[in-house]
């Protein structure tokens, strides 16, 4: 039996100017060090998602090495040091319906930070009190691009795209019981939106989310995808790869 | 083999105070017809829904007599003529998101109509434009019970009943495609809900939501269930066989 | 990234007349907690459901403070203590297929309490067993809304609703295996229900009904929603926190 | 290419006791008249469900034999005459919700017919309106076997099945819309039920409740299979190829 | 809050002739044990389905009285002994695909013996192999009614239904990956199955699939349901409450 | 009964910059032609979708004016003449599988077309032929916002997301049979991609893909939204009423 | 607007050894002769799938060239000529339950004659009637590849395959009713079949069947995908291009 | 109760070639370790597979006999030891989107090793990253059957069937999440699949996608099914039983 390699696309970066994201939740912890130590050769970003706070300190044990930090709230691993955010890449806005879509929002966040971005999460703006949605608009109007994740019956992107003319990028959050168990409610309700020009990733995938932002933003600002030096602060390593 | 013989709930009426619709998309005009005859000679009110124009145009061809009218935005028949409106029964306000959703709208109407219930259809207020349902709140507000119908992503109800502290009923509408074809995105939206207190019917169940408002409003104004001879237009009849 | 900070609807009292659930099954204690003390601070009623028995201990324990109550059969946290219940405010009976149906029919009970609103619990009432449902139908008459619990085949409110003519919820609750697995056959018989204005929340929504009954007898009972300070029989003690 | 040949399955008589149904609703017209002419040739029974008028016009056409038999209510093609019922190979009890369930009430009585077996059948005792299935209960007692009909949330047979001690077997109906559409409301309803011992065939199924309701007679009545010789009226050609 | 009283339908045996199996895998033991001395004070049969190894230990912990049996296999809790088996009340034929699907076969074996009716289990006969089905085929051709249970395609029960006349009644079984997870593809291939008269209960539903042949059995053997005095050892305590 | 009024959203093309679609496919001519007097009258621009060629007819002779346009492959209705495209408002590049998706492509075509803005239609470049798409790359790179509509397994907007890093919006489309049917095999492929940031809409949402390039567009050329002014040809009346 | 072209597929010969067949199902008799004539003249094979007799009528008119032939039990178009079958190439049997059933079979035949591979029908052999089946059974061994068609709860397959160790590819028939509409029952008991290899096809894909049986066959006879000379009777044309 | 006993199916190597595969996910050590030692007497392979480290080393301990092999990657059991590969047997190519469905493409390379198929495995080629594909075709093109497994969208199959003429078998891997959970959204883009010829199998089933492999190869290499001499080392035991 032949023995299979990691073929890591490390062209991704060059090619799409995107970090590729380990998705972890179905890796054991050696696996995901395996990855990450081959990522830390190339001189490349970890960003693994979905990781558990067992599953990070039993990654980090494993790693031995300093660098590989833990973010709680977003369930994610991620090496080395985060950049400084770029102010003219563009601003994203984060809105979410609850404390239970905190941990994809959060994901979204770290996912932007990883590559420069700078984004404001405002929580609990759910549709059923409308008023506080309506308080925070006219922050949210300074934003390029707008994210918003929700469960339950998902009606918070398809009343903040009928409020507002920027690209907003649904992300239904598998929150909820009974018809809204695992986010499909939501997930069909931001399909079938009445509000036009809203689009949609898959369930709890705020680091799909924040991609669609990044492809959005790279148009606007530079006209051109990310440079691979632009990114993590080993750019001495990454650019002399390249 | 033995012939089958229909069985009327003529003692629903006196039990709950409703008039027993004939649901009418599967049955034939010669079907329709002999129920018709039946509800006319035990002196009942005939409610008859799902009813195409070719279709009711069948069965007052065959019915021959005077006194069956149809109704062809609500798409139902009735007879005899429809009670005057009784104010102190109270009143329900109908919204609605579109013009596709009117016939269901409609039908809700009529079957409060026919129980002597006046009612306001408030249409094109989906929450894609925010500020025409806002607009219509204050006449809302008045309303005893709210009916909200909408197809697509159906969050309608829940923003409604994020707003007013009525009873919302909503209705989702089988106006859709893709992942909203057939309703059944709006009523997981509606079920799945995070406005507090929202109840739903059936896809397209407009007699429904107005015989939940009728049971509301029967026990808000009387203190009792609706009285047979309340009902209909031929009610010296209809007490003559109580 | 900008720290996101909890946005109350503490307007929710004011504006629907009623206390704004937390919902406890994705939230950590420590989130729960946190949720608690503002609401304490806002002089607000906390009613947090979907509650196991080690998250009560670990929310009390964090907490600190005496006043916070776990009602084991619920699966509920209130605070502070539960108004004593006004008769004139409405009764709501509620019917329920079994014991495994007990948590949800509870919670149900558990919400109308903390809005002052008497309960009386009719268990183990099958409509495989009709005689047990019959027996108690005089009983039942009296409530002025009905809230019917079932999971299997569902098929409870139905039989309820078309021997009774008050309002009857249905709520389907998720007991089962096979094809009533999470409580899906369930909600789909109560929507496809024969029986006319039966309406339907969401599987296991116990909190729902309550507040959908609470919508109708505030109509009912005042002719206006429930004034907040209504609610709780320690409002001076809820101003005096606050 | 070669030419296929039907292979008639002529030994499922002797086998099973049973006639083959020939199921018209994917078939043309030819090929049900080429079956028809092939049962024929062997002496052997021809029942065809699912025949609509017109269908039943063009095959009749172009066997331009007497003795093939339309019945429009049950949908079906029969040939030769109908044997006379034997009483004491038992009685079926066949209960259905409406009118709307009545062609596949009928489909199952004309199965049964085919056999020799006599029923009874029973409309609008549909659960809404109880009183009317209670009126009906001692005639039900008699029956050695029920067959319930329902469509929409399908309870009649969990409740017929709560209130007799028989075999009950459930057939969906395709009847309703929303949820309810397709019958699989209906038929999730059944398998769910609270009811023991409830068997459940598929949806529309009137011919398979037939043959699930001769299983049980045959053993009952006889203590061995039908012989294939007390089927249909052309019997001395029947026992010939024996 | 009024407390709930259980209803135990102890009318069941003497209306169905059944005893009222307690589904155990939804309420804790300490409601199971509750249940447990109401039938016991009742004089009635125990057959508690579903229950696992450490809440049966729990259960009989609970109870602290001798009697209370646990069979593994079955996963089932009986109590009093059984009875002894009646041959003349005949014999039902039970088989099944392999290993995995025992549990649910020997379920059904285990509420037959409750009412005094033997039963034969033929495993590993799998339709993959299908001489090991035919093998068997004379031995069940002695049965009086055929259960058989089968997970992934659920093609048993066809083929036998092809080959053998009496009652066959489907149970699928829940066990598979992928597509026939939880027992779906299973139950939908009983369902649309091209055998006639093969009927289907939920899936894993071996005490239903009991229930339904001691409705054929009793309707056979007897004229009549069951007494209640022929169930159980506790006999005189049955019918002094008779 | 209230007769119920249109309440178009007129501020949709302030507030967001984007003509409102009439979605045709439920709406009869009469009420399409009513709603497009509205417009006319209001100076804004109509673009009805999903207009067969018979309504396309029976509308334009409602209306009786001259200027509506039907556009059979997008099955579309439009007035006033469409705006000459402007080339600083940026390219979109459409691409499609097969001729399946042609209407698909069009309506979003079109619904660029209403704004001024220009798109290319690459056809046939399904990815089981991958050389066709890898031929058309060049050209592909060289447009502002990517469109990928495809029906059956609906892998193209992967590959292509996987290819080049502008936003990418996956159309899935209503094609194909079995699995495929309806377009939700596609519309799930797209939405599991493993191509990041990939954002998708409603199964054959052509317009609503239009209407997420607009908002893309819109801010990165325009630093704002599109001005009302800025779209249809007459301005004036438009700029009039602003 | 850009005019889309088409862009056939003209290297799929040469690269997979495969026509590539046009899915006429949703495409217009325009469209359809459009692409004819492209292949005419590129000098390829056309096998055009699902089209109806009307279609097929529609496009040979438009074409006004001989040589297209319509095979009604395919429901297909071919042109040119179809080859003769090459014994060396392999043969197929084709098994299918019953007649409803034949036109995927039939779709499978030409697929496969159109590649001058032979096949053999088999209709009528349903598990429901195992003799059948078995009587078939030797000459079924002598086929290289087997393609089992079967609707309803689709088990031929699996029983086919646990009988004979050939390569067994499934085509579920989206022929039946309730749980069976459209295939998916069908479908998924091929895919949760117990028999070891059974491999399936989406539902109807006769053609799919086929590529997978000439994928399989190529490599078996001649070591090396056909050569795109081997193909139809404009052998030279074909050549001339390559 | 009668007592079960296994029923092997031990001819089937001898009718099919193929070793019998343990499905040990719902079996316990117990069983499986009965099974082991069935198998063992009758001098047969074992392969049992889902088999966690767990349950691994429990069935090893209760066998108590060496020559058990455990394979974690695979997570399965085999005995004895595995057979040499045969060159002339053919070679089986799998290529498998990422380290995610390595499990699944280990159970097919040890299912083909256990008879003596020899096979490649090429990981981490997903289409999102096109090139890591495209480097690997001249690699694959030497194999003569190839298995390709995939979660999420599972597009890997259909590019590799567009690209190469060999048998391509798609498994679709349980690893994602939203509309991906499950393996259903990769295995309904395998079966609507553009590419011809690509046949699938369930959900995970590297056992499966192996026999098929083994049906082909069988077939191609040696005219006749795998004599069960050539299985195992314990060749001598095997033909002794023979």
């Amino acid at each position: 039996m032949t023995t299979a390699e990691h073929r890591l696309d490390l062209q991704r970066r060059r090619r799409l100017g995107m970090v590729e994201a380990v998705w972890g939740e179905n890796k054991s912890p050696e696996q995901i060090a395996a990855i990450a130590v081959g990522l830390q050769e190339a001189g490349e970003v970890l960003l693994a998602t979905r990781i558990s706070a067992e599953k990070a300190e039993a990654v980090i044990a494993l790693l031995g090495t300093p660098g590989v930090q833990h973010h709680p709230e977003a369930r994610c691993l991620t090496s080395p040091e985060l950049p400084a955010a770029i102010p003219e890449r563009g601003r994203v806005g984060i809105v979410a319906g609850g404390t239970s879509d905190l941990a994809v929002a959060r994901e979204a966040q770290l996912s932007l930070a990883c590559h420069g971005i700078a984004s404001e999460l405002v929580l609990d703006v759910g549709v059923a009190g409308l008023h506080r949605l309506l308080d925070q608009l006219e922050g949210l109007r300074q934003a390029d691009v707008l994210i918003a994740c929700a469960g339950m019956e998902g009606a918070l992107p398809t009343v903040l795209a009928g409020l507002l003319p920027q690209p907003v990028i649904g992300v239904p959050v598998s929150v909820g019981y009974g018809v809204s168990a695992g986010g499909l409610a939501a997930l069909n309700g931001m399909l079938a939106s009445c509000a036009p020009g809203l689009t949609v990733v898959n369930v709890d995938n705020g680091y799909g989310a924040a991609m669609a932002s990044l492809r959005i933003l790279s148009g606007r600002s530079l006209g051109a995808p990310l440079a691979p030096g632009a990114l993590g602060s080993s750019s001495s390593t990454a650019s002399s790869q390249s």
